[in-house]
């Protein structure tokens, strides 16, 4: 790549094996830290637990100071072997790999920082560069296209089950007030959101007549509009599908492509057509 | 537009400035007006959390006024510049207006009744309005005619849901009896359809065995029944979203048009034929 | 009809008030007895009601004697003005209408049977046919026969959704044990089947580490197969509203039916055709 | 068979009565074999319910060991009336026949290791293949490889779903602390996929403001993105049944054939063409 124009040889070598996976060094390298990766998430957690943590308290802290020495080296050495050191500090791998980092140095200023250890678990995402699953890159993207494209009806939907919580939420307080747990409009919007989306906790439960009435109209409301969702999804999948497989129905259809002839500059030739079906001249490859 | 025609120049400036958003002045008052809005609506729900009411009532109370005397004029001002007043007075924006500005000083006359100031919620729905996104109506209004679309097929759902609630609310109100909760009909209603809904708040929970077999069934109901919302809003997407692209993968199959053959009248020809396909005569452009 | 054939005048005349829906007489009829089954129903959810019921415990029965004998009137005037009263007895309705009418006389014999009252929840279905309401008819069918060419493929999903409960069920009783609820396999079958459809009511919880590994399993697994039913229905509907709308973009393609051309034999004809395409002989209409 | 080749005459007919369902008594040894799978999982189940294994211990013992022998000389008589022994031993339904068997013997040595006598369950999809319900498994058979090729998308789905999880469990343990039960990372995690996939126990539930407001928006996205499977199956499946019905809607478009035209050669006529469009001259039929 040229970005590597100016990079010495070992810095190139480096490169490789940290950014690549395409050479042994390469692909021992990412299996390694990906290995770490979820091995410093389980390290985080079990810090966590209280009754581990009392017990093997030094042994989980020698163990976190030698992942961030690790992931320290790590960070260093990609910025070294890159020609613009900027361009993977302020990516998203770069943000996180700091954030990754960093926590556990200033646990000693600010006491209790090193939970934002927690940033690691993005660090998983590596494995799919990591791994080069071109398959499952290809599923992702997809994904994330229909998510984009549905965008917009999504941000609608959203901004109207807002508007029907913060109303529904203010008469669920008026209606039925202190006893049963709705103490205040944002505790109601709240409980009217975990109720809308059937989550339904019940740490407050409406207790009056006209109370558990409007929530039943909010529960299958909620049980109604999950469907716009999965409708603006859905469709939006069902049209990506049908872009990719083509023609529906292979084999059935002819297939035409917009190549133009160059005598009589007919379009609509199938893909294969080597003479335009309408003149008969020789249609360029 | 023809409303007007006769306003004088100061009611049509003002009209511009806030029912319009082309001008920067117009386009300043709605930008301070959804402030305005967001802001009472936070006002409001800290007013309702007793704790924050009680050590900043008098702040609360006054800026609470502030905003309702600015609402105040502008619903006035909003009248005054309009020619025919009472198309807006009786518009949904103008009753939501309305309601969102009356409640303080009926306040006075009917204790608490500063509670619906709630209604101001709606008044967000008028940033649609006022930013203009054009992109996000248009999303708005295909969610709407989709939603409107399967309106009859939703009805029909929502009928069978509520008869087997009825049913099944019953049927546990017999088995369960009062230990459990189901200390009515109504009650029992109640839960059938948190349990339906996949809501399941817990606070009634079966608890003989007969009971929880019951519930298990409503349950599988539920999930299964959900399937009926989503694939009818589903489907109703999709469709619009084909008529959008127009034919499904334009250009993969063969269009054929209305020309009719000189020879035989014959249609629906490829649109690049230039042969009948039925008696073979030559084709016009 | 042919059944009314032998009946008398006036059998006929009540036939066409209590069956049909065209004449005043008879819209009047259906309107009353649709106003009759909701009162019904709401008289037996307050007789529910401990505290209505001790109160209006004389009127209340009262008015139950006056319905009940209204449909025990009605019950036999349809059996009366029909030719062959066995069809209505035996058939969906007249069941519903016989169970809505027997309660109440037999609550003498065996105390407590006036719960089965709930039955005439199902009455409620008249309505749709009482109000001939041809397009939610439409409606209903539709989704009732969605449902019904999805039928095979949900029986599957249930029976594998069962599956998977028995066995999940039977592990978590093993992990958890009696503290956190799982007192038995039927228990935790039930427990099992309350998460995979997301209900959640909290009744019981898993408490232990292992318990609650397992227990989000469950739950991804539930959140994840909801899917299924949702794909089948989806998917069904898809079918059903592309089979109607006919030709997806109407206008770009064209509708062909399968009328065969009494000269050639040649199928395939437009809608519209009265001339074969083929043979140009002139099609029957 | 070829398998059968070397089987002795009454292998042979044990063979077709065990393994197939073609003859009567194939026909009655699975109906018989069936419902004791039913009955196995009953008992399984009873013994676990303290009150009835307390009264009935011995019953249930001695009917556990009928149907455990039985099952024992199923398994023998399968394994000596195949060839190949080991192609049954190490299939899915050997493994779940010997797993059936085996704990009862053992639980002798490992005491309550008879609660494995669960994996019985599995049994049961021995249904789908006993009953020969070519229909079911052809359904089956859909649905499981609609799943088989959404797989990847639900992989890379269910991936991110655990990233969310982790970030957002590790964030409420911040936030909310030991009070609410949020004690520990695991446990927070555990919380935020019971929010994330709507169950929503409310065993342990958020109790700040900050909390509340984190798990808001934990609800918020977990409604959202249980579109994303949901719309990959749906996509999956409407085009599988879009394939299974062939051309969309079958008779509705024009049908393109390859026949080449005598003269030009020229493919893709409609199926009742008797001109080519191209050149005009005759088509052969």
């Amino acid at each position: 790549m040229k970005e590597e124009e100016k990079l010495s040889p070992w810095q190139n070598k480096l490169h490789e094996i940290i950014y690549e996976a395409d050479t042994p060094m390469g692909k021992l390298f990412d299996i390694i830290l990906f290995i770490l990766i979820i091995f410093s998430i389980i390290l985080i957690m079990l810090e966590s637990v209280k009754s581990i943590d009392v017990k093997y308290h030094r042994v989980l802290l020698v163990l976190e100071w030698v992942i961030t020495i690790f992931f320290t080296i790590e960070y260093i050495v990609r910025i070294i072997c890159i020609k613009k050191p900027s361009k993977y500090i302020f990516s998203f791998y770069g943000i996180i790999d700091f954030l990754s980092t960093i926590p556990l140095y200033i646990s000693y200023i600010f006491a209790g920082s090193q939970v934002l250890l927690a940033v690691r678990a993005f660090r998983l995402l590596r494995v799919f560069r990591i791994l080069k699953l071109v398959q499952f890159l290809g599923e992702a993207s997809q994904l994330k296209s229909a998510l984009k494209a549905s965008r917009a009806k999504i941000t609608v939907f959203l901004f109207a089950v807002l508007i029907v919580s913060v109303m529904m939420g203010t008469l669920m307080y008026i209606v039925e007030g202190d006893e049963a747990g709705f103490t205040s409009i944002p505790t109601s919007i709240y409980w009217t959101i975990v109720t809308l989306t059937t989550v339904g906790y019940g740490d407050i439960a409406p207790i009056t007549p006209s109370g558990q009435f409007i929530a039943t109209i909010i529960m299958l409301l909620g049980y109604g509009i999950i469907a716009v969702p999965t409708g603006i999804v859905t469709a939006e999948f069902g049209r990506q599908t049908r872009d990719k497989t083509g023609n529906l129905s292979a084999g059935n259809y002819i297939h035409v492509n917009t190549q133009a002839c160059p005598s009589c500059t007919k379009e609509g030739h199938r893909d294969d057509a080597t003479h335009c079906y309408n003149c008969g001249s020789v249609l360029n490859e």
